[in-house]
C-alpha cells in the first residue's frame, strides 16, 4: 500500500469553517451529474442548505492529519414524524483522495452514529446503478437493494439508468 | 348512488386563498399520524411550505359546485437534476368528503398533468401499507409496488409497519 492509502482520516462534526472546502466538491459533483440527483447548476446557498444539516441532522467531515478536509457525510431522518426512525445519509469525497478509503471510513462512522442516535435502519433513496464502486461499498456494509427504480436517472454517458433504493437495519 | 357520491368535483390550481381550507386538513392528517410521514406537530408555516409548491411543482384543489375545497394534491420532481423526470405526488381529502371519489379525481388529474408536463413516470416514496384504501386506489391506476421498506412507519395503532414505494410509467 502507498502512503496515500494508509494515511488515516479523522472524522469530526462539520463547522461553518469547513464549507469553503466542501462547496467545490459538491459543486463539481453536481455539475458532473453522474452520481447524485442534484441540480447541476445548484448555487452555493442552496448547496449549503442541502449539505450543512441542522439537528436532528448531522454533517461530519473527514480530515487528514494536516487538517485538510478530504470528504464529508450527512445523516438525517429519511422521513418526518412516524417515519423519522429510519436514517438517510449522503457522502462526498474529494476526487483527488479517491481510493484511500475515505468513503468507507465515513460510512462506518455514520452507521455507528446513526445507531447511537436511535435510528433503527438506514435507507439510501437514489444510488445510481452505474456508480458500481458506491454500490459495492454499501453492499460491503450490509446494505441490500430493496428495488431499482427503472430509468430514474438520466446519466450524461449511459442515458436513462436505474436508481437503487438500498437499506440496512442498524 | 347518493347525491354526495354523484356530485362532481372541479380541479383547478390552488391559490393563496385556498390555504385556510387546506391547513386544517393537513394539520389533522399530520396529527393523526396514520397515513403520512409528516411531523404530527407541524406548524402552519412549515405546512404551507410543504403543501403549496413553487414551480416546477404544482398544487391543485378539488372544489365542489359551490366552491368548497374538498381536497388537494401536489406534484413535483421526485428528485432534482438528473432525476427530475420522475414525478412525485401527494393527496389530501377532507375526511367529511371521503368515499365520493375525490382522491380518484385528483389522481386522474395529476397523472394527466404530469404526463403533459413531460415527466416519464410517477413515484410514491412512502405509502403506509395499512392505508389499504390508498394502496388499492393507486393500484387501480396502474401503480405497482417496487418494494416495501420494512417497519419504516410507526403507526399509532399497528406499531411498526412498512412503507410501500409505488411506481408507474406515464
Amino acid at each position: 500500500m502507498t502512503d496515500v492509502e494508509t494515511r488515516a482520516v479523522h472524522i469530526r462534526p462539520a463547522t461553518d469553517d469547513d464549507w469553503p472546502a466542501l462547496w467545490p466538491m459538491l459543486r463539481d459533483n453536481a455539475a458532473a451529474a453522474e452520481t447524485y440527483t442534484w441540480d447541476p447548476h445548484i448555487d452555493e446557498s442552496a448547496a449549503r442548505a442541502l449539505w450543512m444539516k441542522q439537528p436532528p441532522g448531522r454533517t461530519v467531515v473527514a480530515v487528514d492529519s494536516d487538517g485538510t478536509v478530504v470528504g464529508s457525510a450527512y445523516t438525517r431522518p429519511n422521513q418526518d414524524g412516524p417515519g423519522a426512525h429510519v436514517a438517510n445519509a449522503s457522502f462526498l469525497v474529494d476526487p483527488k483522495q479517491s481510493g484511500r478509503g475515505v468513503a468507507r471510513a465515513l460510512c462506518a462512522h455514520v452507521l455507528d452514529q446513526a445507531k447511537t442516535d436511535g435510528y433503527r435502519a438506514m435507507q439510501f433513496n437514489a444510488v445510481v446503478e452505474t456508480n458500481v464502486r458506491a454500490v459495492a461499498l454499501w453492499q460491503s456494509f450490509g446494505f441490500e437493494t430493496l428495488a431499482t427504480v427503472p430509468e430514474a436517472f438520466q446519466h450524461p454517458v449511459h442515458g436513462y439508468v436505474g436508481l437503487r433504493i438500498m437499506y440496512r437495519r442498524l
